[in-house]
């Protein structure tokens, strides 16, 4: 029995091996992974054998012919299987079919409403069930990425105040009703793992992401794995007092990094300047101040609105102000902007790296470089995937 | 000869997994070596005699009886070998020869004066030349803490700008010249493993340790290893700009955090508010504001100096300005303040507690805690012997 099972797992190891070197090389020979690998060939050909039986490699094209035969070359079926990534955000919960290669084949959104406690909880069970039946394919499991503190061990929603939830088993919950294996983090954290994944990051050890949205989170990668923490609450960094005794925040405390950075503060903000402001390009773009959204800021900007620049630039020195001691404290190089907020590009990433640049020792902040994410607004939906592509089926 | 050199590794292998075992129970008998280890008893008993033959292990006492015959037990010998470990500190460079159990055994001071380059470079050598000839039992290598951008893995200093060095081979020219292993590291990287292997964080994960005496440096532990970041630069956080336009920091920048929570800015400001202080504690102690040192501050504050103690506290809440962003992005529950800054205990630690919860979302600052170090003014020394123990001789 023992030696059975030994046996069995070292087979599954192998296979796993080979799967995630197929995956990773794109197209490759089976040669190619023995030599890749140091496996034995026999052993190389019955894992694909396997994983061909499976659905999830299969044989696609010749290679150049080196003297002899020219050889077969294998590669993953990118869409044999597909991934649930669910994306908890504020005013909809999003989710989407993706594939092993972060391709989404299928998008549901639900709108919540002001939803929250059991109520938000059924919509969850909803969008998830939906994507299960609108799915061709075997779906791997379900990744799950929420605003506010987790224990990604347990799966154990500990405080998300927007949902009014506090200490739910998410995790077993879903996996009860739903039969599939689920991953959750925190969509921060997630999203730094799409950006490693999926991203501008495939290459980098170390990254630290900050998504600015409605409310700012951080995501801090190291050594290509997330790190959460003493407590899973590692990059809580919107409730960071950055002016004392400024604006109440919906945490209570006063001048937070939300207060100050968030889309919304700076659709409020924008809102509240409206009666000051001379003919500008935001005026044209809009007929009420109660029109304005973040994109409808975006847009101003592109069109050469000073104000609204401004306005954005101020907020991108308070980032800065939390970012740079980040930077300091760990010499990461590649920071990353996600979140909609990042749709400003330019007018909210130099002001960032300007900060740092000024706030910090020349010779750290000379090889730190602020970007925008490219993953735009599903990046948490990536994320998430990206969790089940690693823990669920070890690609990554 | 593949099979022998596999053979021998084997036995080295087993040997250390033996010494690691013994030295970390402290008294331990053969059997419970092999019960921990899972080693076969011949193993045990062969690697245990090779170690009493090189003096690193002796029989010490009688364990108690289960039935049968007392089982010896052994233990490390502790000063069976000595560890240099130098601090390059900022008025003297500091070495001493350090047992393996952090008992410092003897200690050295020369005085640099200013010195900087091939000058400073000699002094290095010559403490060393003189630990190496005071000790009487082998020593294991030569540790060094020192302030300034290292490049740890390749033992070169990128740039310690009070010694004027840059892309220095400080590792290569001591190996050198001393035959014998050498490692380097910042000196505040350097203290976090002091903390951690011979402080209070021996039973702890993560723990961030801010360095605060003439310079401002902190060395981040994650998962019992510190981490170096990027370009080793991680915990540079003394040239952070904490005040916009601000004093003139020796960087050339100005309001770094070093200007505002040195001993050296506030031995500074002691002296520049003499003329305006009313009798207090702090002139009963001196005589003139040239004879204030950090010594003197910490006796005028537990005399009851209020000036001073205020000072010290608004010295705190510019630490806590800079430790929250690093408790926040990374959730680490363990703050150590080490350096001289320390000796003013709950009146500086309280105010960077302080400021920590109040800035920081509660459910985060609730279970962070920001105490003093214990291991005084020899912890880069003390770090410096770790990092032999760790590296040179895998016993923690």
């Amino acid at each position: 029995m023992l030696q059975k099972a030994t046996r069995r797992q070292s087979k599954d190891h192998n296979k796993g091996l080979v799967l995630r070197t197929v995956y990773q090389a794109g197209w490759i020979s089976r040669a190619d992974v023995a030599r890749a690998t140091t496996l034995a060939r026999p052993t190389v050909s019955t894992a694909v054998a396997e994983l061909i039986d499976q659905g999830l490699v299969t044989e696609s094209g010749l290679g150049p012919s080196v003297g002899g035969k020219p050889p077969i070359l294998l590669r993953v079926e990118d869409d044999s299987r597909y991934m649930i990534g669910v994306d908890l955000a504020e005013s909809e919960f999003r989710g989407a079919l993706v594939n092993l290669r972060g391709a989404i084949r299928r998008r549901l959104s639900l709108p919540i409403h002001e939803l929250d406690g059991e109520a938000a909880l059924s919509v969850v069970h909803r969008l998830i069930s939906e994507l299960v039946q609108a799915s061709d394919r075997p779906i791997v499991g379900i990744g799950i990425g929420t605003p506010g503190l987790m224990d990604s061990r347990r799966g154990v929603v500990r405080n998300a105040v927007n949902l009014n939830w506090r200490d739910l088993p998410l995790g077993d919950m879903l996996e009860t009703r739903h039969r599939l294996p689920v991953y959750i983090a925190n969509d921060s954290q997630v999203a730094s793992l799409a950006e490693l994944t999926f991203g501008n990051g495939q290459n980098i050890a170390n990254l630290i992401m900050v998504k600015v949205g409605r409310g700012i989170g951080a995501g801090i990668v190291l050594d290509r794995r997330p790190f959460y923490g003493d407590d899973s609450g590692a990059g809580e960094i919107g409730h960071i007092v950055v002016e004392s005794g400024g604006r109440l925040c919906r945490c209570g405390n006063r001048g937070c990094l939300e207060t100050l950075a968030s889309t919304r503060s700076l659709v409020q903000r924008a809102q509240s300047m409206w009666e000051d402001t001379r003919p500008s390009a935001l005026r044209n773009l809009v007929a009420s101040p109660d029109d304005i959204t973040t994109g409808v800021l975006v847009q101003a900007v592109e069109a050469g609105d000073e104000a609204v620049r401004a306005m954005v630039a101020e907020a991108g020195g308070y980032l800065g102000q939390v970012i740079t001691p980040l930077v300091a404290g760990l010499n990461i190089h590649h920071i990353v902007i996600a979140g909609s907020m990042a749709r400003f590009g330019k007018a909210l990433i130099q002001p960032i790296q300007e900060h740092v640049n000024s706030h910090s020792l020349r010779t750290l902040a000379e090889n730190t470089h602020v970007e925008a994410s490219q993953l735009g607004q599903d990046i948490v939906i990536l994320g998430a995937a990206a969790l089940l592509l690693s823990q669920e089926l070890q690609l990554s």
